[in-house]
């Protein structure tokens, strides 16, 4: 059988896998989700026709999200996964041992099971004692949280559908509110080949909730640009140059994406993007 | 009309632009030509059903060939540049003042062209004073020189077809003789996705040539994996650190890609390509 998995963007682009078979399709209360077997990038997990995870690339995406902040922040005990619930963020976040709690707010219980069935290695952190899984509304969850977390990861699909108030500046003041005072916020931020529009009204929202602010990029070859950006924001100053590298010895092994040198590099991001969010330091 | 030019890689990953019109589609003596206006990425252009160029994104590609060897190597003077009939990669040498003379040897007279026809943006270093256009075989032709250039920028398309003898031990021996003794070759060496025994060929055929060597990549939207490498090889030492930054300053106006912090950065590539081709330091 000639099977393809195609995604879509915006009439414009189309990204499609040669694929052996359909092992999931169904709807949840929030949105469609498939999950096939491909080729190229073995086992995929799509979300209303988005690509999330793949088997053979999942862990750039889940590296950068995780452990970028992780080492930047000089002790984090306490973190949240907002979205994410495929379970990758976790399972990279419980590399680092002083992390005592980490809890995953994720809106859709569906995405949850369903990875834990089909994507074991990507969601197995899910499993680690200090891990919760709170299934429910981030931007409701995080409401109820005052400066008491270390780092609030924004693991979230794109800026319309569910994923849309987890862009909103209103949502960004709460995660700062959520914060203590050293924290840091990271959140995905599309790619630097979105309009200037889109990618400007996501740095100013997170200005809402922030003083410092930096993006920093990594390539991702199932989503259909390419290229991906993070953002992490504090409302203390931070230096990329400034990460643990004691910490970072400790969980490099088995890193497949992230180097010590990759960390601050990935801050150095093309003049086109930095020209469009307007960050024109490293 | 519902349009779509599509490249597919290996049976296996499709990549689609909504296309507006064909402009151009042809046979050479080489290859199949193809000119396409597409929405997403703007005019561009495609040899045997491969995306080379396009409006949109070709900086990131000519950037990264072409200003990194130039700005690591001291004092560069004449430089030559096998394939790329585009004309991307000489537009952009052309920006350093104290190049005196730019070859190109392209194999396929009609790429010269019909990209001087329709990517005139592009290929508008072809009228530079420099640069001497010479439509032939780039193997043949580098094997009459003998140690007079100081870099050599193979602008190959990939390793099956006209390019295939740009990636042979042979071809790299030819190209160490024909530099100075610190001279440095640059050549693209395709996707970090790429198969470890495709790019563990390529990086193991450059040390027939060459004692030093270190890939960079570089994330380009319209290839099908996104991630690009190019690999830089001398018979001397190079460190990349050591770009001249004084003649960065001097171009860097116009530059979309590149950014000082961005050429030490580009060395810093992701673990998995690392362990594929045994390149464990930055």
């Amino acid at each position: 059988m000639n099977l393809w998995y195609t995604e879509q963007e915006a009439e414009l682009i189309k990204l499609s896998f040669r694929t052996e078979k359909v092992l999931f399709s169904g709807q949840s209360e929030f949105q469609k989700i498939d999950v096939v077997e491909t080729v190229p990038y073995g086992r995929l997990l799509t979300l209303d026709g988005c690509t999330m995870v793949s088997d053979h690339d999942e862990f750039v995406y889940h590296e950068m999200i995780s452990h970028i902040p992780a080492l930047i922040h000089k002790n984090p005990k306490r973190v949240l996964v907002i979205g994410g619930g495929d379970g990758g963020t976790v399972t990279e976040l419980t590399k680092h041992a002083g992390i005592e709690e980490i809890i995953l707010c994720e809106i859709d219980g569906m995405v949850v099971d369903l990875c834990k069935q089909y994507f074991p290695n990507v969601a197995r952190g899910l499993n680690d004692k200090r891990v919760k899984v709170n299934i429910g509304d981030g931007i409701a969850f995080i409401k109820k949280m005052k400066g008491e977390l270390d780092i609030v990861v924004v693991d979230s699909t794109d800026p319309i559908g569910p994923g849309e108030g987890l862009f909103s500046r209103d949502f960004y003041k709460s995660v700062a509110a959520a914060l203590k005072p050293d924290g840091i916020m990271v959140a995905q931020s599309e790619s630097p080949w979105f309009s200037k529009e889109i990618l400007g009204r996501i740095q100013n929202n997170i200005l809402g909730g922030f003083t410092h602010k930096k993006s920093y990029v990594g390539a991702i070859p199932t989503y259909p640009r390419g290229l991906w950006s993070w953002t992490m924001a504090a409302n203390v100053p931070f230096d990329q140059r400034d990460f643990d590298r004691a910490r970072f010895g400790k969980i490099k092994t088995g890193l497949k994406y992230l180097t010590e040198g990759g960390i601050t590099a990935a801050f150095e991001i093309p003049m086109f993007f930095r020209e469009k969010i307007g960050q024109l330091e490293g």
